[in-house]
């Protein structure tokens, strides 16, 4: 079991960092002050279990680093928790830069030729940057058995093939089969999972039910 | 049974103004020669049944109009069929803008905030627009049955409702069951579509098969 660092206090960032005390990691909630409401209530709701801090201080206590900040923030959030407090780690980057500053549905604020994944293992060239998990909607990550039986697909993309595994590992442990989670290749590959956002909003916007994924057929 | 335009003589084009053929209709293909040589290989391998002439031949011709050129060049090639030829005409726009002039994997020359399919309804408003069948190989865009005992998701998109039923009826034909058709909704739907390719290609790439599709799950 590891010491877990989850950067951002929304839903995505309580889902997982739920789940990752579920499992048996220890986690600190990071946020940009010290007293953010939000981390004080997960770590209330967590009887203790899990800490928070600033984005620096979480930083220095993970092993390995989730990002569930919103991604048009993420690189900044990262900056502020320091790059001596990430170096080494893994980080696992599974926000999306949906920019909604042009009004709805989202724009990407960067695609096709950059992704946000790529960008964050360029500013921190000294971490093992693993994409994942963001192609759907947070309650899936962390509970696949809920639709179809677990039997759909996630992706995972990033230059280290060991900082892969470990990831994997965390996924297996949230119930996804190892058939079902995909190896993309090396951190460019976050474009591709990137830029499916507007196809996963317009099927959401169509079905009005956002508790779906995809399944490789083949 | 329509007359319909297939335009584009490379495998998309071969691929579904066979099917087309076998389903019934009327084909002609155009291309931007009269004397197309592959026009007119797949006029011969047809025994007659279809024909072949210059992109404005074509569009004259159909009833219905496939795009089935290079996603780069839709706009031109539309533009030589005449906007007089394609006024009042479902257009099924099931071409990508793929980008392969810098370089592997290709790039979007349009995305985010535009989509080719967009741009052809924008650039011909008196046609209806129906983008279709753009998220995978040609193979499986006409024999579903092919995958997954033909269980797999196809979207359409578009702002005229009946356009859309047209082109659903068309897919049922091609084998696509009815609740595997999901309507995005009005074309800027096109934008998710066509940013689903560099997952697409990602996915082929990791897994050396260009035959799969997605399902949606829930």
């Amino acid at each position: 079991m590891s010491k877990i660092a989850v950067l951002g206090t929304g839903n995505v960032g309580d889902t997982i960092g739920s789940k990752l005390l579920e499992v048996g990691h220890t986690v600190m909630m990071g946020s940009r002050t010290a007293d953010n409401e939000k981390a004080k209530a997960f770590v209330a709701k967590h009887n203790g279990k899990a800490s928070a801090g600033t984005f620096a201080d979480a930083a220095a206590f993970g092993e390995i680093i989730f990002n569930c900040t919103a991604g048009v923030g993420s690189i900044e959030a990262l900056t502020l928790a320091g790059e001596k407090n990430l170096n080494g780690k893994i980080i696992v980057d599974i926000a999306n830069p949906l920019d909604f500053s042009k009004g709805m549905p989202p724009t990407l604020a960067i695609c096709n030729t950059h992704s946000l994944g790529e960008e964050i293992q360029k500013a921190f060239p000294q971490t093992h940057v693993v994409k994942a998990l963001n192609t759907m909607w947070c309650g899936i990550m962390v509970n696949p058995a809920m639709i179809n039986g677990g039997d759909h697909s996630t992706f995972v993309s990033g230059n280290d093939a060991s900082a892969k595994e470990e990831v994997k590992k965390i996924l297996k442990s949230f119930g996804w089969a190892e058939k079902n989670i995909l190896d993309l290749g090396d951190i460019t590959k976050a474009r591709g999972t990137e830029m499916y956002l507007p196809l996963w909003l317009s099927i959401y916007g169509a079905t009005n039910n956002g508790a779906f994924n995809v399944k490789i057929v083949s």
